[in-house]
Formats: structure tokens, sequence, C-alpha cells
């Protein structure tokens, strides 16, 4: 992996500045429409199922999170999602959860298998969950899965032709055949709600300048990452450190993504 | 212009500490709770349609941002908005992403045909596409309109008989006779979701003190934009602005209005 | 009361890391994510009918929040609230605006009276108005009430066979026989929107791993304070006050409860 690539997909994403359509939870929204702007894109959140087609008709990728899924986001999301495919710009499914109640683990599928989904971003055991290994998940956290988590991401990914990535202490991106394994990040990330979602919404971002998902992906962990590690060298705790996290996203430059990104071939 | 007389508005809603209604989208909400605080009101935000007619008898003014809007929203809106018109009570408008969609649009011309609106504030495409005019926007931003805003906001202030505020490098204020350019702000404002949000709390602020909803708004947007001049003298990104925005509205005092706010005739 | 009991339910709660579920307001929920995260619990937020009781059989508490009620929503809570009362665990109740209007009001008595609930946890004039005594209340503030906050507590405490918690000044909490007050705290806390929520949210992550509900809400209230008073004197106004009350209560050791804890009996 050239981290030249990485830092030219952040020159794009800044220059392009495409719209990310985001129909999400309400508890991290706020921190989603930051990290999107702070990345260099613009966030929009509709969910009323008479406007979401004609939003993302102006989009360059769609976000579907189900933290707080209920029924009528969900057929919004089904709405959104078929016009995004229509127009062939990529959805990214965080599916939050999945695996802690049947509801969540029946949407997650429900959205893959309906909808042509290009990356399906979640923590190991949602992954797990999804490619029908076995997660520990407890609410909204993984505690851990009884597979490597790389062999259960390349499975899901073959079995439903998508891209998977895997947040964790090395994150995980695979189409199942290509892996690339990123490093960078902090422990903090892990202490304030939230983070997971901001990934999938700097992964969008990506996703809406390049076809290749898979180092899109990579690019948008690796820049995500790459701020948590600036900002934790100017944090008191968790909510100082979130501050610092956006501040750093924004600040970020192609050439620290050259010299610090760490992302390497599985 | 007299400073001094928005440094009175600003002495009365600290002393008064208004009620402020918001019916309002979830992205943004705690933003506006916040600016809310600490500009010197008291933020109350309510949806259901059993109780806001009844919470908006105890408010000093209604503000509605249709940011996240679904039909039961707008029903409450509609419900809240006709309780406030029969109290006299202002009602402030954020149409936000009027233009983006057929919805957004048609449910800003509903509230503002349906409801006595005192102010509606919006960025320039917002407003444009209300006055009929041509507004470029996607998602939730404005990407600039081909015709004078100042003489926009005129057309449409005397078309609806109300006070148009657009928020922008310069902000516009006019009841379409009279009109006050604010030249207040910082450039970070623009990298924050939500301060568009924000702005229409501390307008609704400062409307709940005062009848001259014009001069109302201005100092509204006055002390919001030095908040910000001051905010960016100490922070590191827009996160970290952020929290200084609040806290420099926070710490805005009568004094520095009288000596900073920059708001002059048109 | 012996700081080292408030101390050990602190290390319990680390050591136990209990799921907290939450069916809350949108506005201060991702405070109360945050804050259950930084006291050592983990926060999940679900309201859909179809998986709020699958959801509460993996939690170790139960928090409702009325701030942003509506019919849906208040139907989750009962369902969510009738499993977690079969399965024992406790349901800490916050009756958010109760008194400002009639569906708060009679939504408070409503999940009193429908649910075994474990603690409420309000202003003065919202555990007022539940008590029957007069609450001068306006939006969702307390403005005071005409009685002596402790006889009303212990009044209500006693009527409904449940721990009622007071946050003030002087934090009260009492089930109708012992009663506590706590003197952590600091006035900043009271220009912050969420402070009152997130208090529910600490409170409930004690109540999850001990049985003796007065002595968790003191261990809550005294954590709480403690952290704000910590908060205060690294912060420049409310919002760098709110970063570094979550910051604190991180970072809060036992050996700093024990020290600095102020709970004494009534």
């Amino acid at each position: 992996m050239d981290n030249k690539t990485l830092a030219e997909l952040l020159v794009e994403v800044r220059a392009k500045r495409p719209l990310i359509h985001h129909i999400t939870n309400y508890v991290t929204v706020n921190d989603c429409a930051n990290a999107t702007i702070c990345i260099g894109a613009s966030p929009v959140m509709a969910h009323a199922r008479d406007e979401v087609a004609e939003m993302v008709s102006m989009a360059g990728a769609l976000v579907l999170n189900i933290g707080t899924l209920d029924d009528a986001q969900v057929d919004s999301m089904l709405i959104a999602g078929a016009k995004a495919n229509g127009l062939g710009l990529p959805i990214i499914l965080d599916p939050v959860g999945a695996g802690a109640t049947r509801l969540r683990t029946a949407t997650a599928y429900r959205l893959i298998n309906d909808l042509d989904i290009a990356v399906v971003k979640g923590n190991a055991a949602e992954i797990a969950v999804l490619a029908g290994a076995e997660g520990n998940i407890k609410g909204v956290e993984s505690y851990g899965i009884s597979r490597d988590p790389l062999e259960v991401a390349k499975a899901l990914a073959k079995k439903m032709g998508l891209v998977v990535a895997i947040s964790g202490a090395t994150d995980i991106v695979t189409d199942g055949r290509r892996a690339l394994l990123i490093d960078n990040g902090h422990p903090l990330m892990g202490k304030v709600s939230g983070t997971g979602c901001m990934a999938a919404s700097i992964i969008g971002s990506f996703c809406a300048v390049s076809r290749d998902y898979v180092t899109a992906s990579a690019a948008g962990f690796a820049a995500f990452g790459l701020a948590g590690e600036k900002a934790a060298s100017h944090c008191r705790g968790p909510a100082s450190f979130k501050a610092a996290l956006m501040d750093e996203i924004y600040g970020l430059t192609p050439e620290s993504l050259i010299k610090e990104a760490r992302v390497r071939e599985a």
C-alpha cells in the first residue's frame, strides 16, 4: 500500500467536498456531522420517507447506521438505499449492535440482502455475527469473537460480495481477496461514544471519491486513527480527547498521511 | 444603530431569562440548548402533539427548525405555532435545507403561510429559494445565489410580512424597509455543524424580550458573531472552537457588545 | 456514611462494567452515553418496541427519561420497564419537566404506578409535583418549591415505596426513612444542558452494582459532584466545563472519593 494514494484521496475529498447523506442514530449524529465536515466533506441528515430519495440524489455516498433503529427509519433506509443503488452511489452500512437483539441482526441482514452495500463497517463481534460466526456482544460493544477476525471478515466479504471493514486496535479491510491492516489509532477512541459511527462517516467520505472501496476504507481508518494518535498527545481525558480528535481530523495534512499512515497488506 | 440598544437587550435576556421552546432537529439540538443557556435564556425542547401548546404557553419565543423534519414533527410545529400566534409570541423559523428537497421547500412555505412567523433565518440559498429566486443548495449548505442577497431578503420580507435574517460573512436583517448588516463573525463558524441553528436560538432569545424583531435579530447575530471572534483566538480547530464559542457566548458582556458589535444600516 | 463504601462501589462499577439501557431524550442522549462510559459502565440506547425487552435483558439497570417523550417512546418504556421488573433490575426514572405539562406529569405518574421504580431522580420542583406539593417549574427547570425539599422527598418515597433523589446545591437521597445529603457539586453544573440526565446515568451505573439504592444514589451524586468540583478548576465557561466534567468523571479515583466525598446523614 502506497501512502501517497491515501493522501491523494484526502486531497480529493477536500476538493470535491461530496455530500454524505446519513440515516443514523440520534446518539452520535452530531459527531458524525462534525467528523464529516472536519475530513472535508459535507454532511446531511434526513430520514423522512418523502425526501430521502431526493436527498440522496445529491449525495456522493449514503451512510446507514442502525444504532437507534425503528420501523420507520428502516423503511427510509430501504428507500434511500434503492435510490443510491440506482445511481451507483456507495452505501456504507454500520450494523450497530447486530447480535445484541434479533431486531438488529435481522435488520442488518435485510439491508445487506435488499441493497447493494459497498462497505459494511462494524466491530469484530458485529461482523462475526453477520458472518454466522459467534460474536460476544453486549449492547453495542464487542467483547471479542471466537475466530480470527481477518478470516471472518474475508468470509463475509466473499459471501456477500462487499467490502468488510472491522474497527479495532488493528483495523481490517477486505473484499475477500485483498486485505489491508491499519495500525493507526489510540485506545482513547474506545472511551468515546460514537467513534465507530464517525469512522463510518469518514469512510463514506473517502468512498464518495473513489470506486476502490478497499483503499478508500483503509484511507478512512488511517486518517481517523492518525488523528486519534495526534489528539491523544494533548488531552486530559475522553471528552477533551474527542474535541482534539475532531480538531486533528480537520488539521490532517496529506503530508502527515504519507509519513504516518500505517497500512499494510495482510 | 446604537450598540447600547444591543447591550440593553442582552441585559434584558439575562434578567428575564425567557423560556425558548424549540421544535428542532436531532442533529444540533444539544447545541441549541446550550447556546440558549449561555446567552442567558432557558431552553426547552418538546415535540409531542399532546403537550406543545401547553409548553409554548410558558415560553417567550418559539423556534421551529426543519433540519430533520417528518410529518409528525410538522404537525406539532403547526399546533405550537398556532398557540404562539394566539399568545402573540414571536416564532423564529429556520428553513434548513429549503430548496434541497421538495418536502423541505413545501414545508417551509406551509409554515410561513399557515403561521404568523416573526423572523425567518436561513443561509442565502434557503432565503433565495423562499423568495422565488434561484438558490444553489446542496444538502443543507448554501453554495451561493444568483442575485444580491439584500435585495432577495427585502423582497421576501415585504412579500411575507416578516423579518428576514440571512447568516453569512456579513449577516443581513431586514423587514423589507429597514435593513441592518452585521459584520461580526469568524470563518470557523462555517466549519461547525449547527452554528446556523444556534444563531436561531439566540435570535429567539432576543426576540423574546423585544418587539422590534429587526433590532433583536441584529443583536442576536452580533452577539453570536462577536463570541465567535473571541473564540477563534483560543482554539486549535472546529471542535475546540465550538466549545470556546459557547464559553464566549456565556461570558459576553454588554460592554463588549457596545465596543465591538459591528452593526450598520444597509 | 463511610466514604469507603462509595469508593468500593466505584471500583465495582469499573470491574463489572454493567450495561445501562437508556430510553431517553434526544437532547442530552450523547452526554448520557459518554458519562456512562466515563464512570466505567457501558451505555446502550434503544427504543424500538420490538427490541427493548431483549436489550434490557442484558442490562444491569434501565434509565427512563421523559425529556422529549412521545406516545411510542412511553410504550417502549413500559415494555422495557416490565421486563426489567421481571428480572429484578433497578429502574431509574428521570421525570424531566413533570409539572410543566399535563402530559409529563401524567406520564411520570403512569411510569411510577405501572412499574416498580427503584429511584426517581429529579429537581426539587419535579419531585414536589410528584409528591402532590407545589412546584414552580418552567420548561424543564425548577424555580423553587414552597416546602422543605427533604420533607417532600421523604413523603414521596414513603408513599410510592421508592428511593427519591433530588439534585440541587445539596443533593438529597432518601427512601423515606434514611436520608443522605450530598454537598459535592459546582454551580457551573446548572449552566450545562443535561447534567441532570447525566446524574441519572451515573446513579443507574451505581444501582447496577448494589441493591442498596440509597447508598448507590448517594455515591452517584457524590462522584458526579466531585468531578464537577475538579472540572471547575480548569475551564473557561460552560462548554469547556462540560468537557472537563467528563474527563474528571473518567479520572475519578476511589481514593479521591474517600477523601473528598461529602455525604452526611440528614
